[in-house]
């Protein structure tokens, strides 16, 4: 076998980064834990049906065979594909387990999910997301849509440890944007979100042109919705949209559209003035967070890394008036999606951050000879019993190739059996600081346990 | 959506029995990095001419297409498959990283394998293992042997935690088979362990029959295989095998034979005597493991569940000398790989585990009303900067709702938020007592921080 390449947009990572990935993952469970979440995985595969009911991700699905599969039977088994998300398979999951779940059931979900993407994108093809949902049966109280987006941004403000830069938090609500579209006159309420959502990427000139080109709308809608879209800030934005709205005649032809966008705008309000408490700074109003191609029926959020906006939203997600129905039964779910892999990605790529070292190992066990191997192993047992991680080294060689072997994983203490009669010892190789010390009270010091983020600083 | 139900072989698991999955897969990863192991994940796919140079396990290979794929590009792209076990995976990543990584390398790997079984074998279908491999650039210490399957029996052994029964790690090696068939005059070694491999199944006269019927051998050298592959015990069946050898004339023909015997038996000899020290009671000798479809090289391993024989192999592995290679470098490499869902399955569907609760949450804060529901945030936020995982209850029901929310999730807590100027409580509703406390100094006793396996009493 030839030296393989890799795939394209099928991310790996060397030990190190692994490291901080593991690390990433275990902040991102403690933060959803201490919040009452429970942890759910489901399998890779969904019935096709179910994953092509979302149509506009239907190319991107991954379909199944299996390779020696009777072709008459093929059809009888289902079609399996991979699923793009974690919310297809957890509303199936929901209703799968319904009668074993209790509601209002709040879960997370850190698994990777695959998209079959043209391989020239460069996009990715495989990658990690963690995702959190409440689900209601029947009902869901509405200050669960002010939580999700706090508590996702406290679990991203956490990954500051793995040098996640500070993240801002967009959010919008859908019921704003429909009823100011409809009250202008633009019922075509999803053909305008589509249309919205591509302001970062075409700018002001392309979205009115895209409104006018495709959905026929007038000067004064074409401006009138840019104006919305291109509000953003803190409460104050509230007081703003109602302004703009009852100047462009918004509830005029219909007082329904006025009430609604007060809903929309009171939503809204206690969101960003609940943020403003538990995490200021952080969550701003976006008119322009459209989310065009979801369900969502009230609050939709994004999330930008400050300085890294370009990057697009890195955690994603609104509320559901229907993530799950069973025709007797509907459940309403509020959820977001971190973008795990896009995360990493990132801080690898800007060297943002690097592990202290490339194994869990913190002191590696010498061998003085083959003959002494057990007293080695002997005293790796006794550390191990406390919990430190030890390696024995795998060859009686030199101690200074012994010494090489744990410096070049980053490993920082070495340790000595001594002869019979003697005392140990166990040096520091970063430092060449040699003491003598028993295996059976010997500890690192707590910063050297474990290996640890090393967070580079960024210009 | 019509509630829908399971597929056949993609297990899942309730809330309650995933935080026992949790809890296995955190005590599996302590002991492989107390060990010195780094965590390594792959992508799911392999390029299928690589998934396919194992010539058995063809046919239960997944192969994907993008549902989309334009059919004269689909060539270009390569064929995918999922990857039906880890070591194939992680042959490629050390190929591909070589250069990256420090030998002898140690990694761990925990993640689900897909296998396109057919649907009415009611054989798993997706399925998780924990690996463990070390891998040499060019060479392997021999001692690495004795390593591997006795860090998986330390790991094993931690599991009881879950409600594992013991485990029993049965040992052989293919040199002491290899040399024993060809010493009698069976050359068709592999022929040979593929018939040994089912003496489990089939017995001692269905063996003998496949040995006459399909190799030709001889009533003499079908007496021998049986006689060596019924040896199992301690120590002592190294003797043993050395003396049904010189019986059954191996070494006659061709002294090499008995050479390459005792070359095995040593290396055999050297595994149980240290197996004695470090888990006394755990290794045995059985000279009927064959491990027949896959290409190791020396010591070869199966484990059983002590009291669930018939399960099979819950953690198998051996040594093979190339693991991989580019050509120009051979990777030998000496691992075993873990069932974990085999084994949880087990558990579960024995009875033997279940969770203390089924939500991480300790505490579920009570609300008086929705005025006061951010005087409850405020204590649960309080709780959780100590590291208490809290819920908040999502409605400002009677008391009464509010606890039996928490009784039905298994929360041992509710702590009920104090009117202005008077002090909370916090109730243990098992017990019903209640006390007055602090959020900013109580927390639950270590017992119920966190949800714990609760092992049931097994006949």
């Amino acid at each position: 076998m030839p030296r393989p390449t890799p795939l394209s947009g099928f991310p790996e990572w060397l030990p190190a980064q692994r490291i901080i990935e593991q690390r990433a993952i275990e902040i991102l469970t403690r933060t959803f834990e201490l919040h009452g979440f429970a942890s759910v995985a489901t399998r890779a595969v969904e019935p096709l049906d179910q994953l092509l009911r979302k149509g506009e991700t239907s190319k991107e699905v991954y379909v199944l065979r299996r390779l020696h599969a009777d072709p008459e039977q093929a059809s009888g088994d289902g079609d399996l594909g991979l699923h793009f998300d974690l919310t297809v398979p957890f509303a199936r999951y929901v209703l799968e387990n319904a009668g074993h779940l209790s509601f209002p059931f709040k879960r997370y979900q850190i698994q990777p999910v695959w998209r079959g993407e043209r391989p020239q994108d460069g996009r990715f093809r495989e990658f990690w997301q963690a995702d959190i949902d409440v689900v209601g049966e029947g009902s869901l109280p509405d200050h669960l849509e002010i939580d999700v987006p706090l508590i996702a941004a406290e679990a991203l403000t956490a990954l500051s440890e793995i040098g996640l830069p500070p993240v801002r938090v967009l959010v919008n609500d859908r019921r704003v944007a429909e009823s100011f579209y409809r009250g202008v006159g633009l019922e075509a309420v999803d053909e305008v979100l589509r249309c919205v959502d591509k302001l970062a990427k075409i700018g002001r000139d392309g979205v009115a042109a895209l409104l006018r080109d495709e959905l026929g709308a007038s000067e004064a809608q074409v401006a009138a919705t840019l104006d919305l879209a291109e509000l953003s800030g803190g409460v104050d934005v509230v007081e703003r949209v109602r302004v703009l709205a009852i100047g462009a005649g918004v509830g005029r032809a219909d007082p329904q559209h006025l009430a609604d966008l007060e809903t929309g705008l009171s939503a809204l309000e206690r969101l960003l003035r609940e943020a403003q408490v538990r995490a200021p700074g952080v969550v701003v109003a976006d008119m322009s967070i459209a989310r065009g191609l979801d369900y969502y029926t009230g609050a939709v959020y994004e999330t930008v890394l400050v300085g890294h906006e370009k990057l697009g939203s890195i955690c994603s997600g609104g509320r559901y008036d229907s993530l799950a129905s069973d025709g007797a039964r509907t459940y309403p779910g509020v959820g977001i999606s971190i973008g795990l892999s896009r995360v990493l990605s990132r801080l690898f790529s800007a060297g943002l951050v690097t592990a202290s070292r490339s194994v869990p190992t913190a002191v590696l066990v010498a061998v003085a000879d083959e003959e002494s191997r057990s007293r080695s192993n002997q005293v790796a047992a006794q550390l191990r019993a406390r919990g430190v991680p030890c390696d024995v080294a795998p060859a009686a060689a030199k101690f200074g190739k012994q010494i090489r072997y744990a410096d070049r994983r980053g490993i920082p203490y070495v340790w000595f059996p001594g002869a019979p009669g003697e005392a140990d010892a166990v040096k520091d190789i970063r430092s060449g600081d040699q003491v003598e010390a028993d295996a059976t009270v010997w500890a690192p010091p707590a910063a050297d346990w474990f290996p640890r983020a090393v967070v580079t600083a960024s210009d």
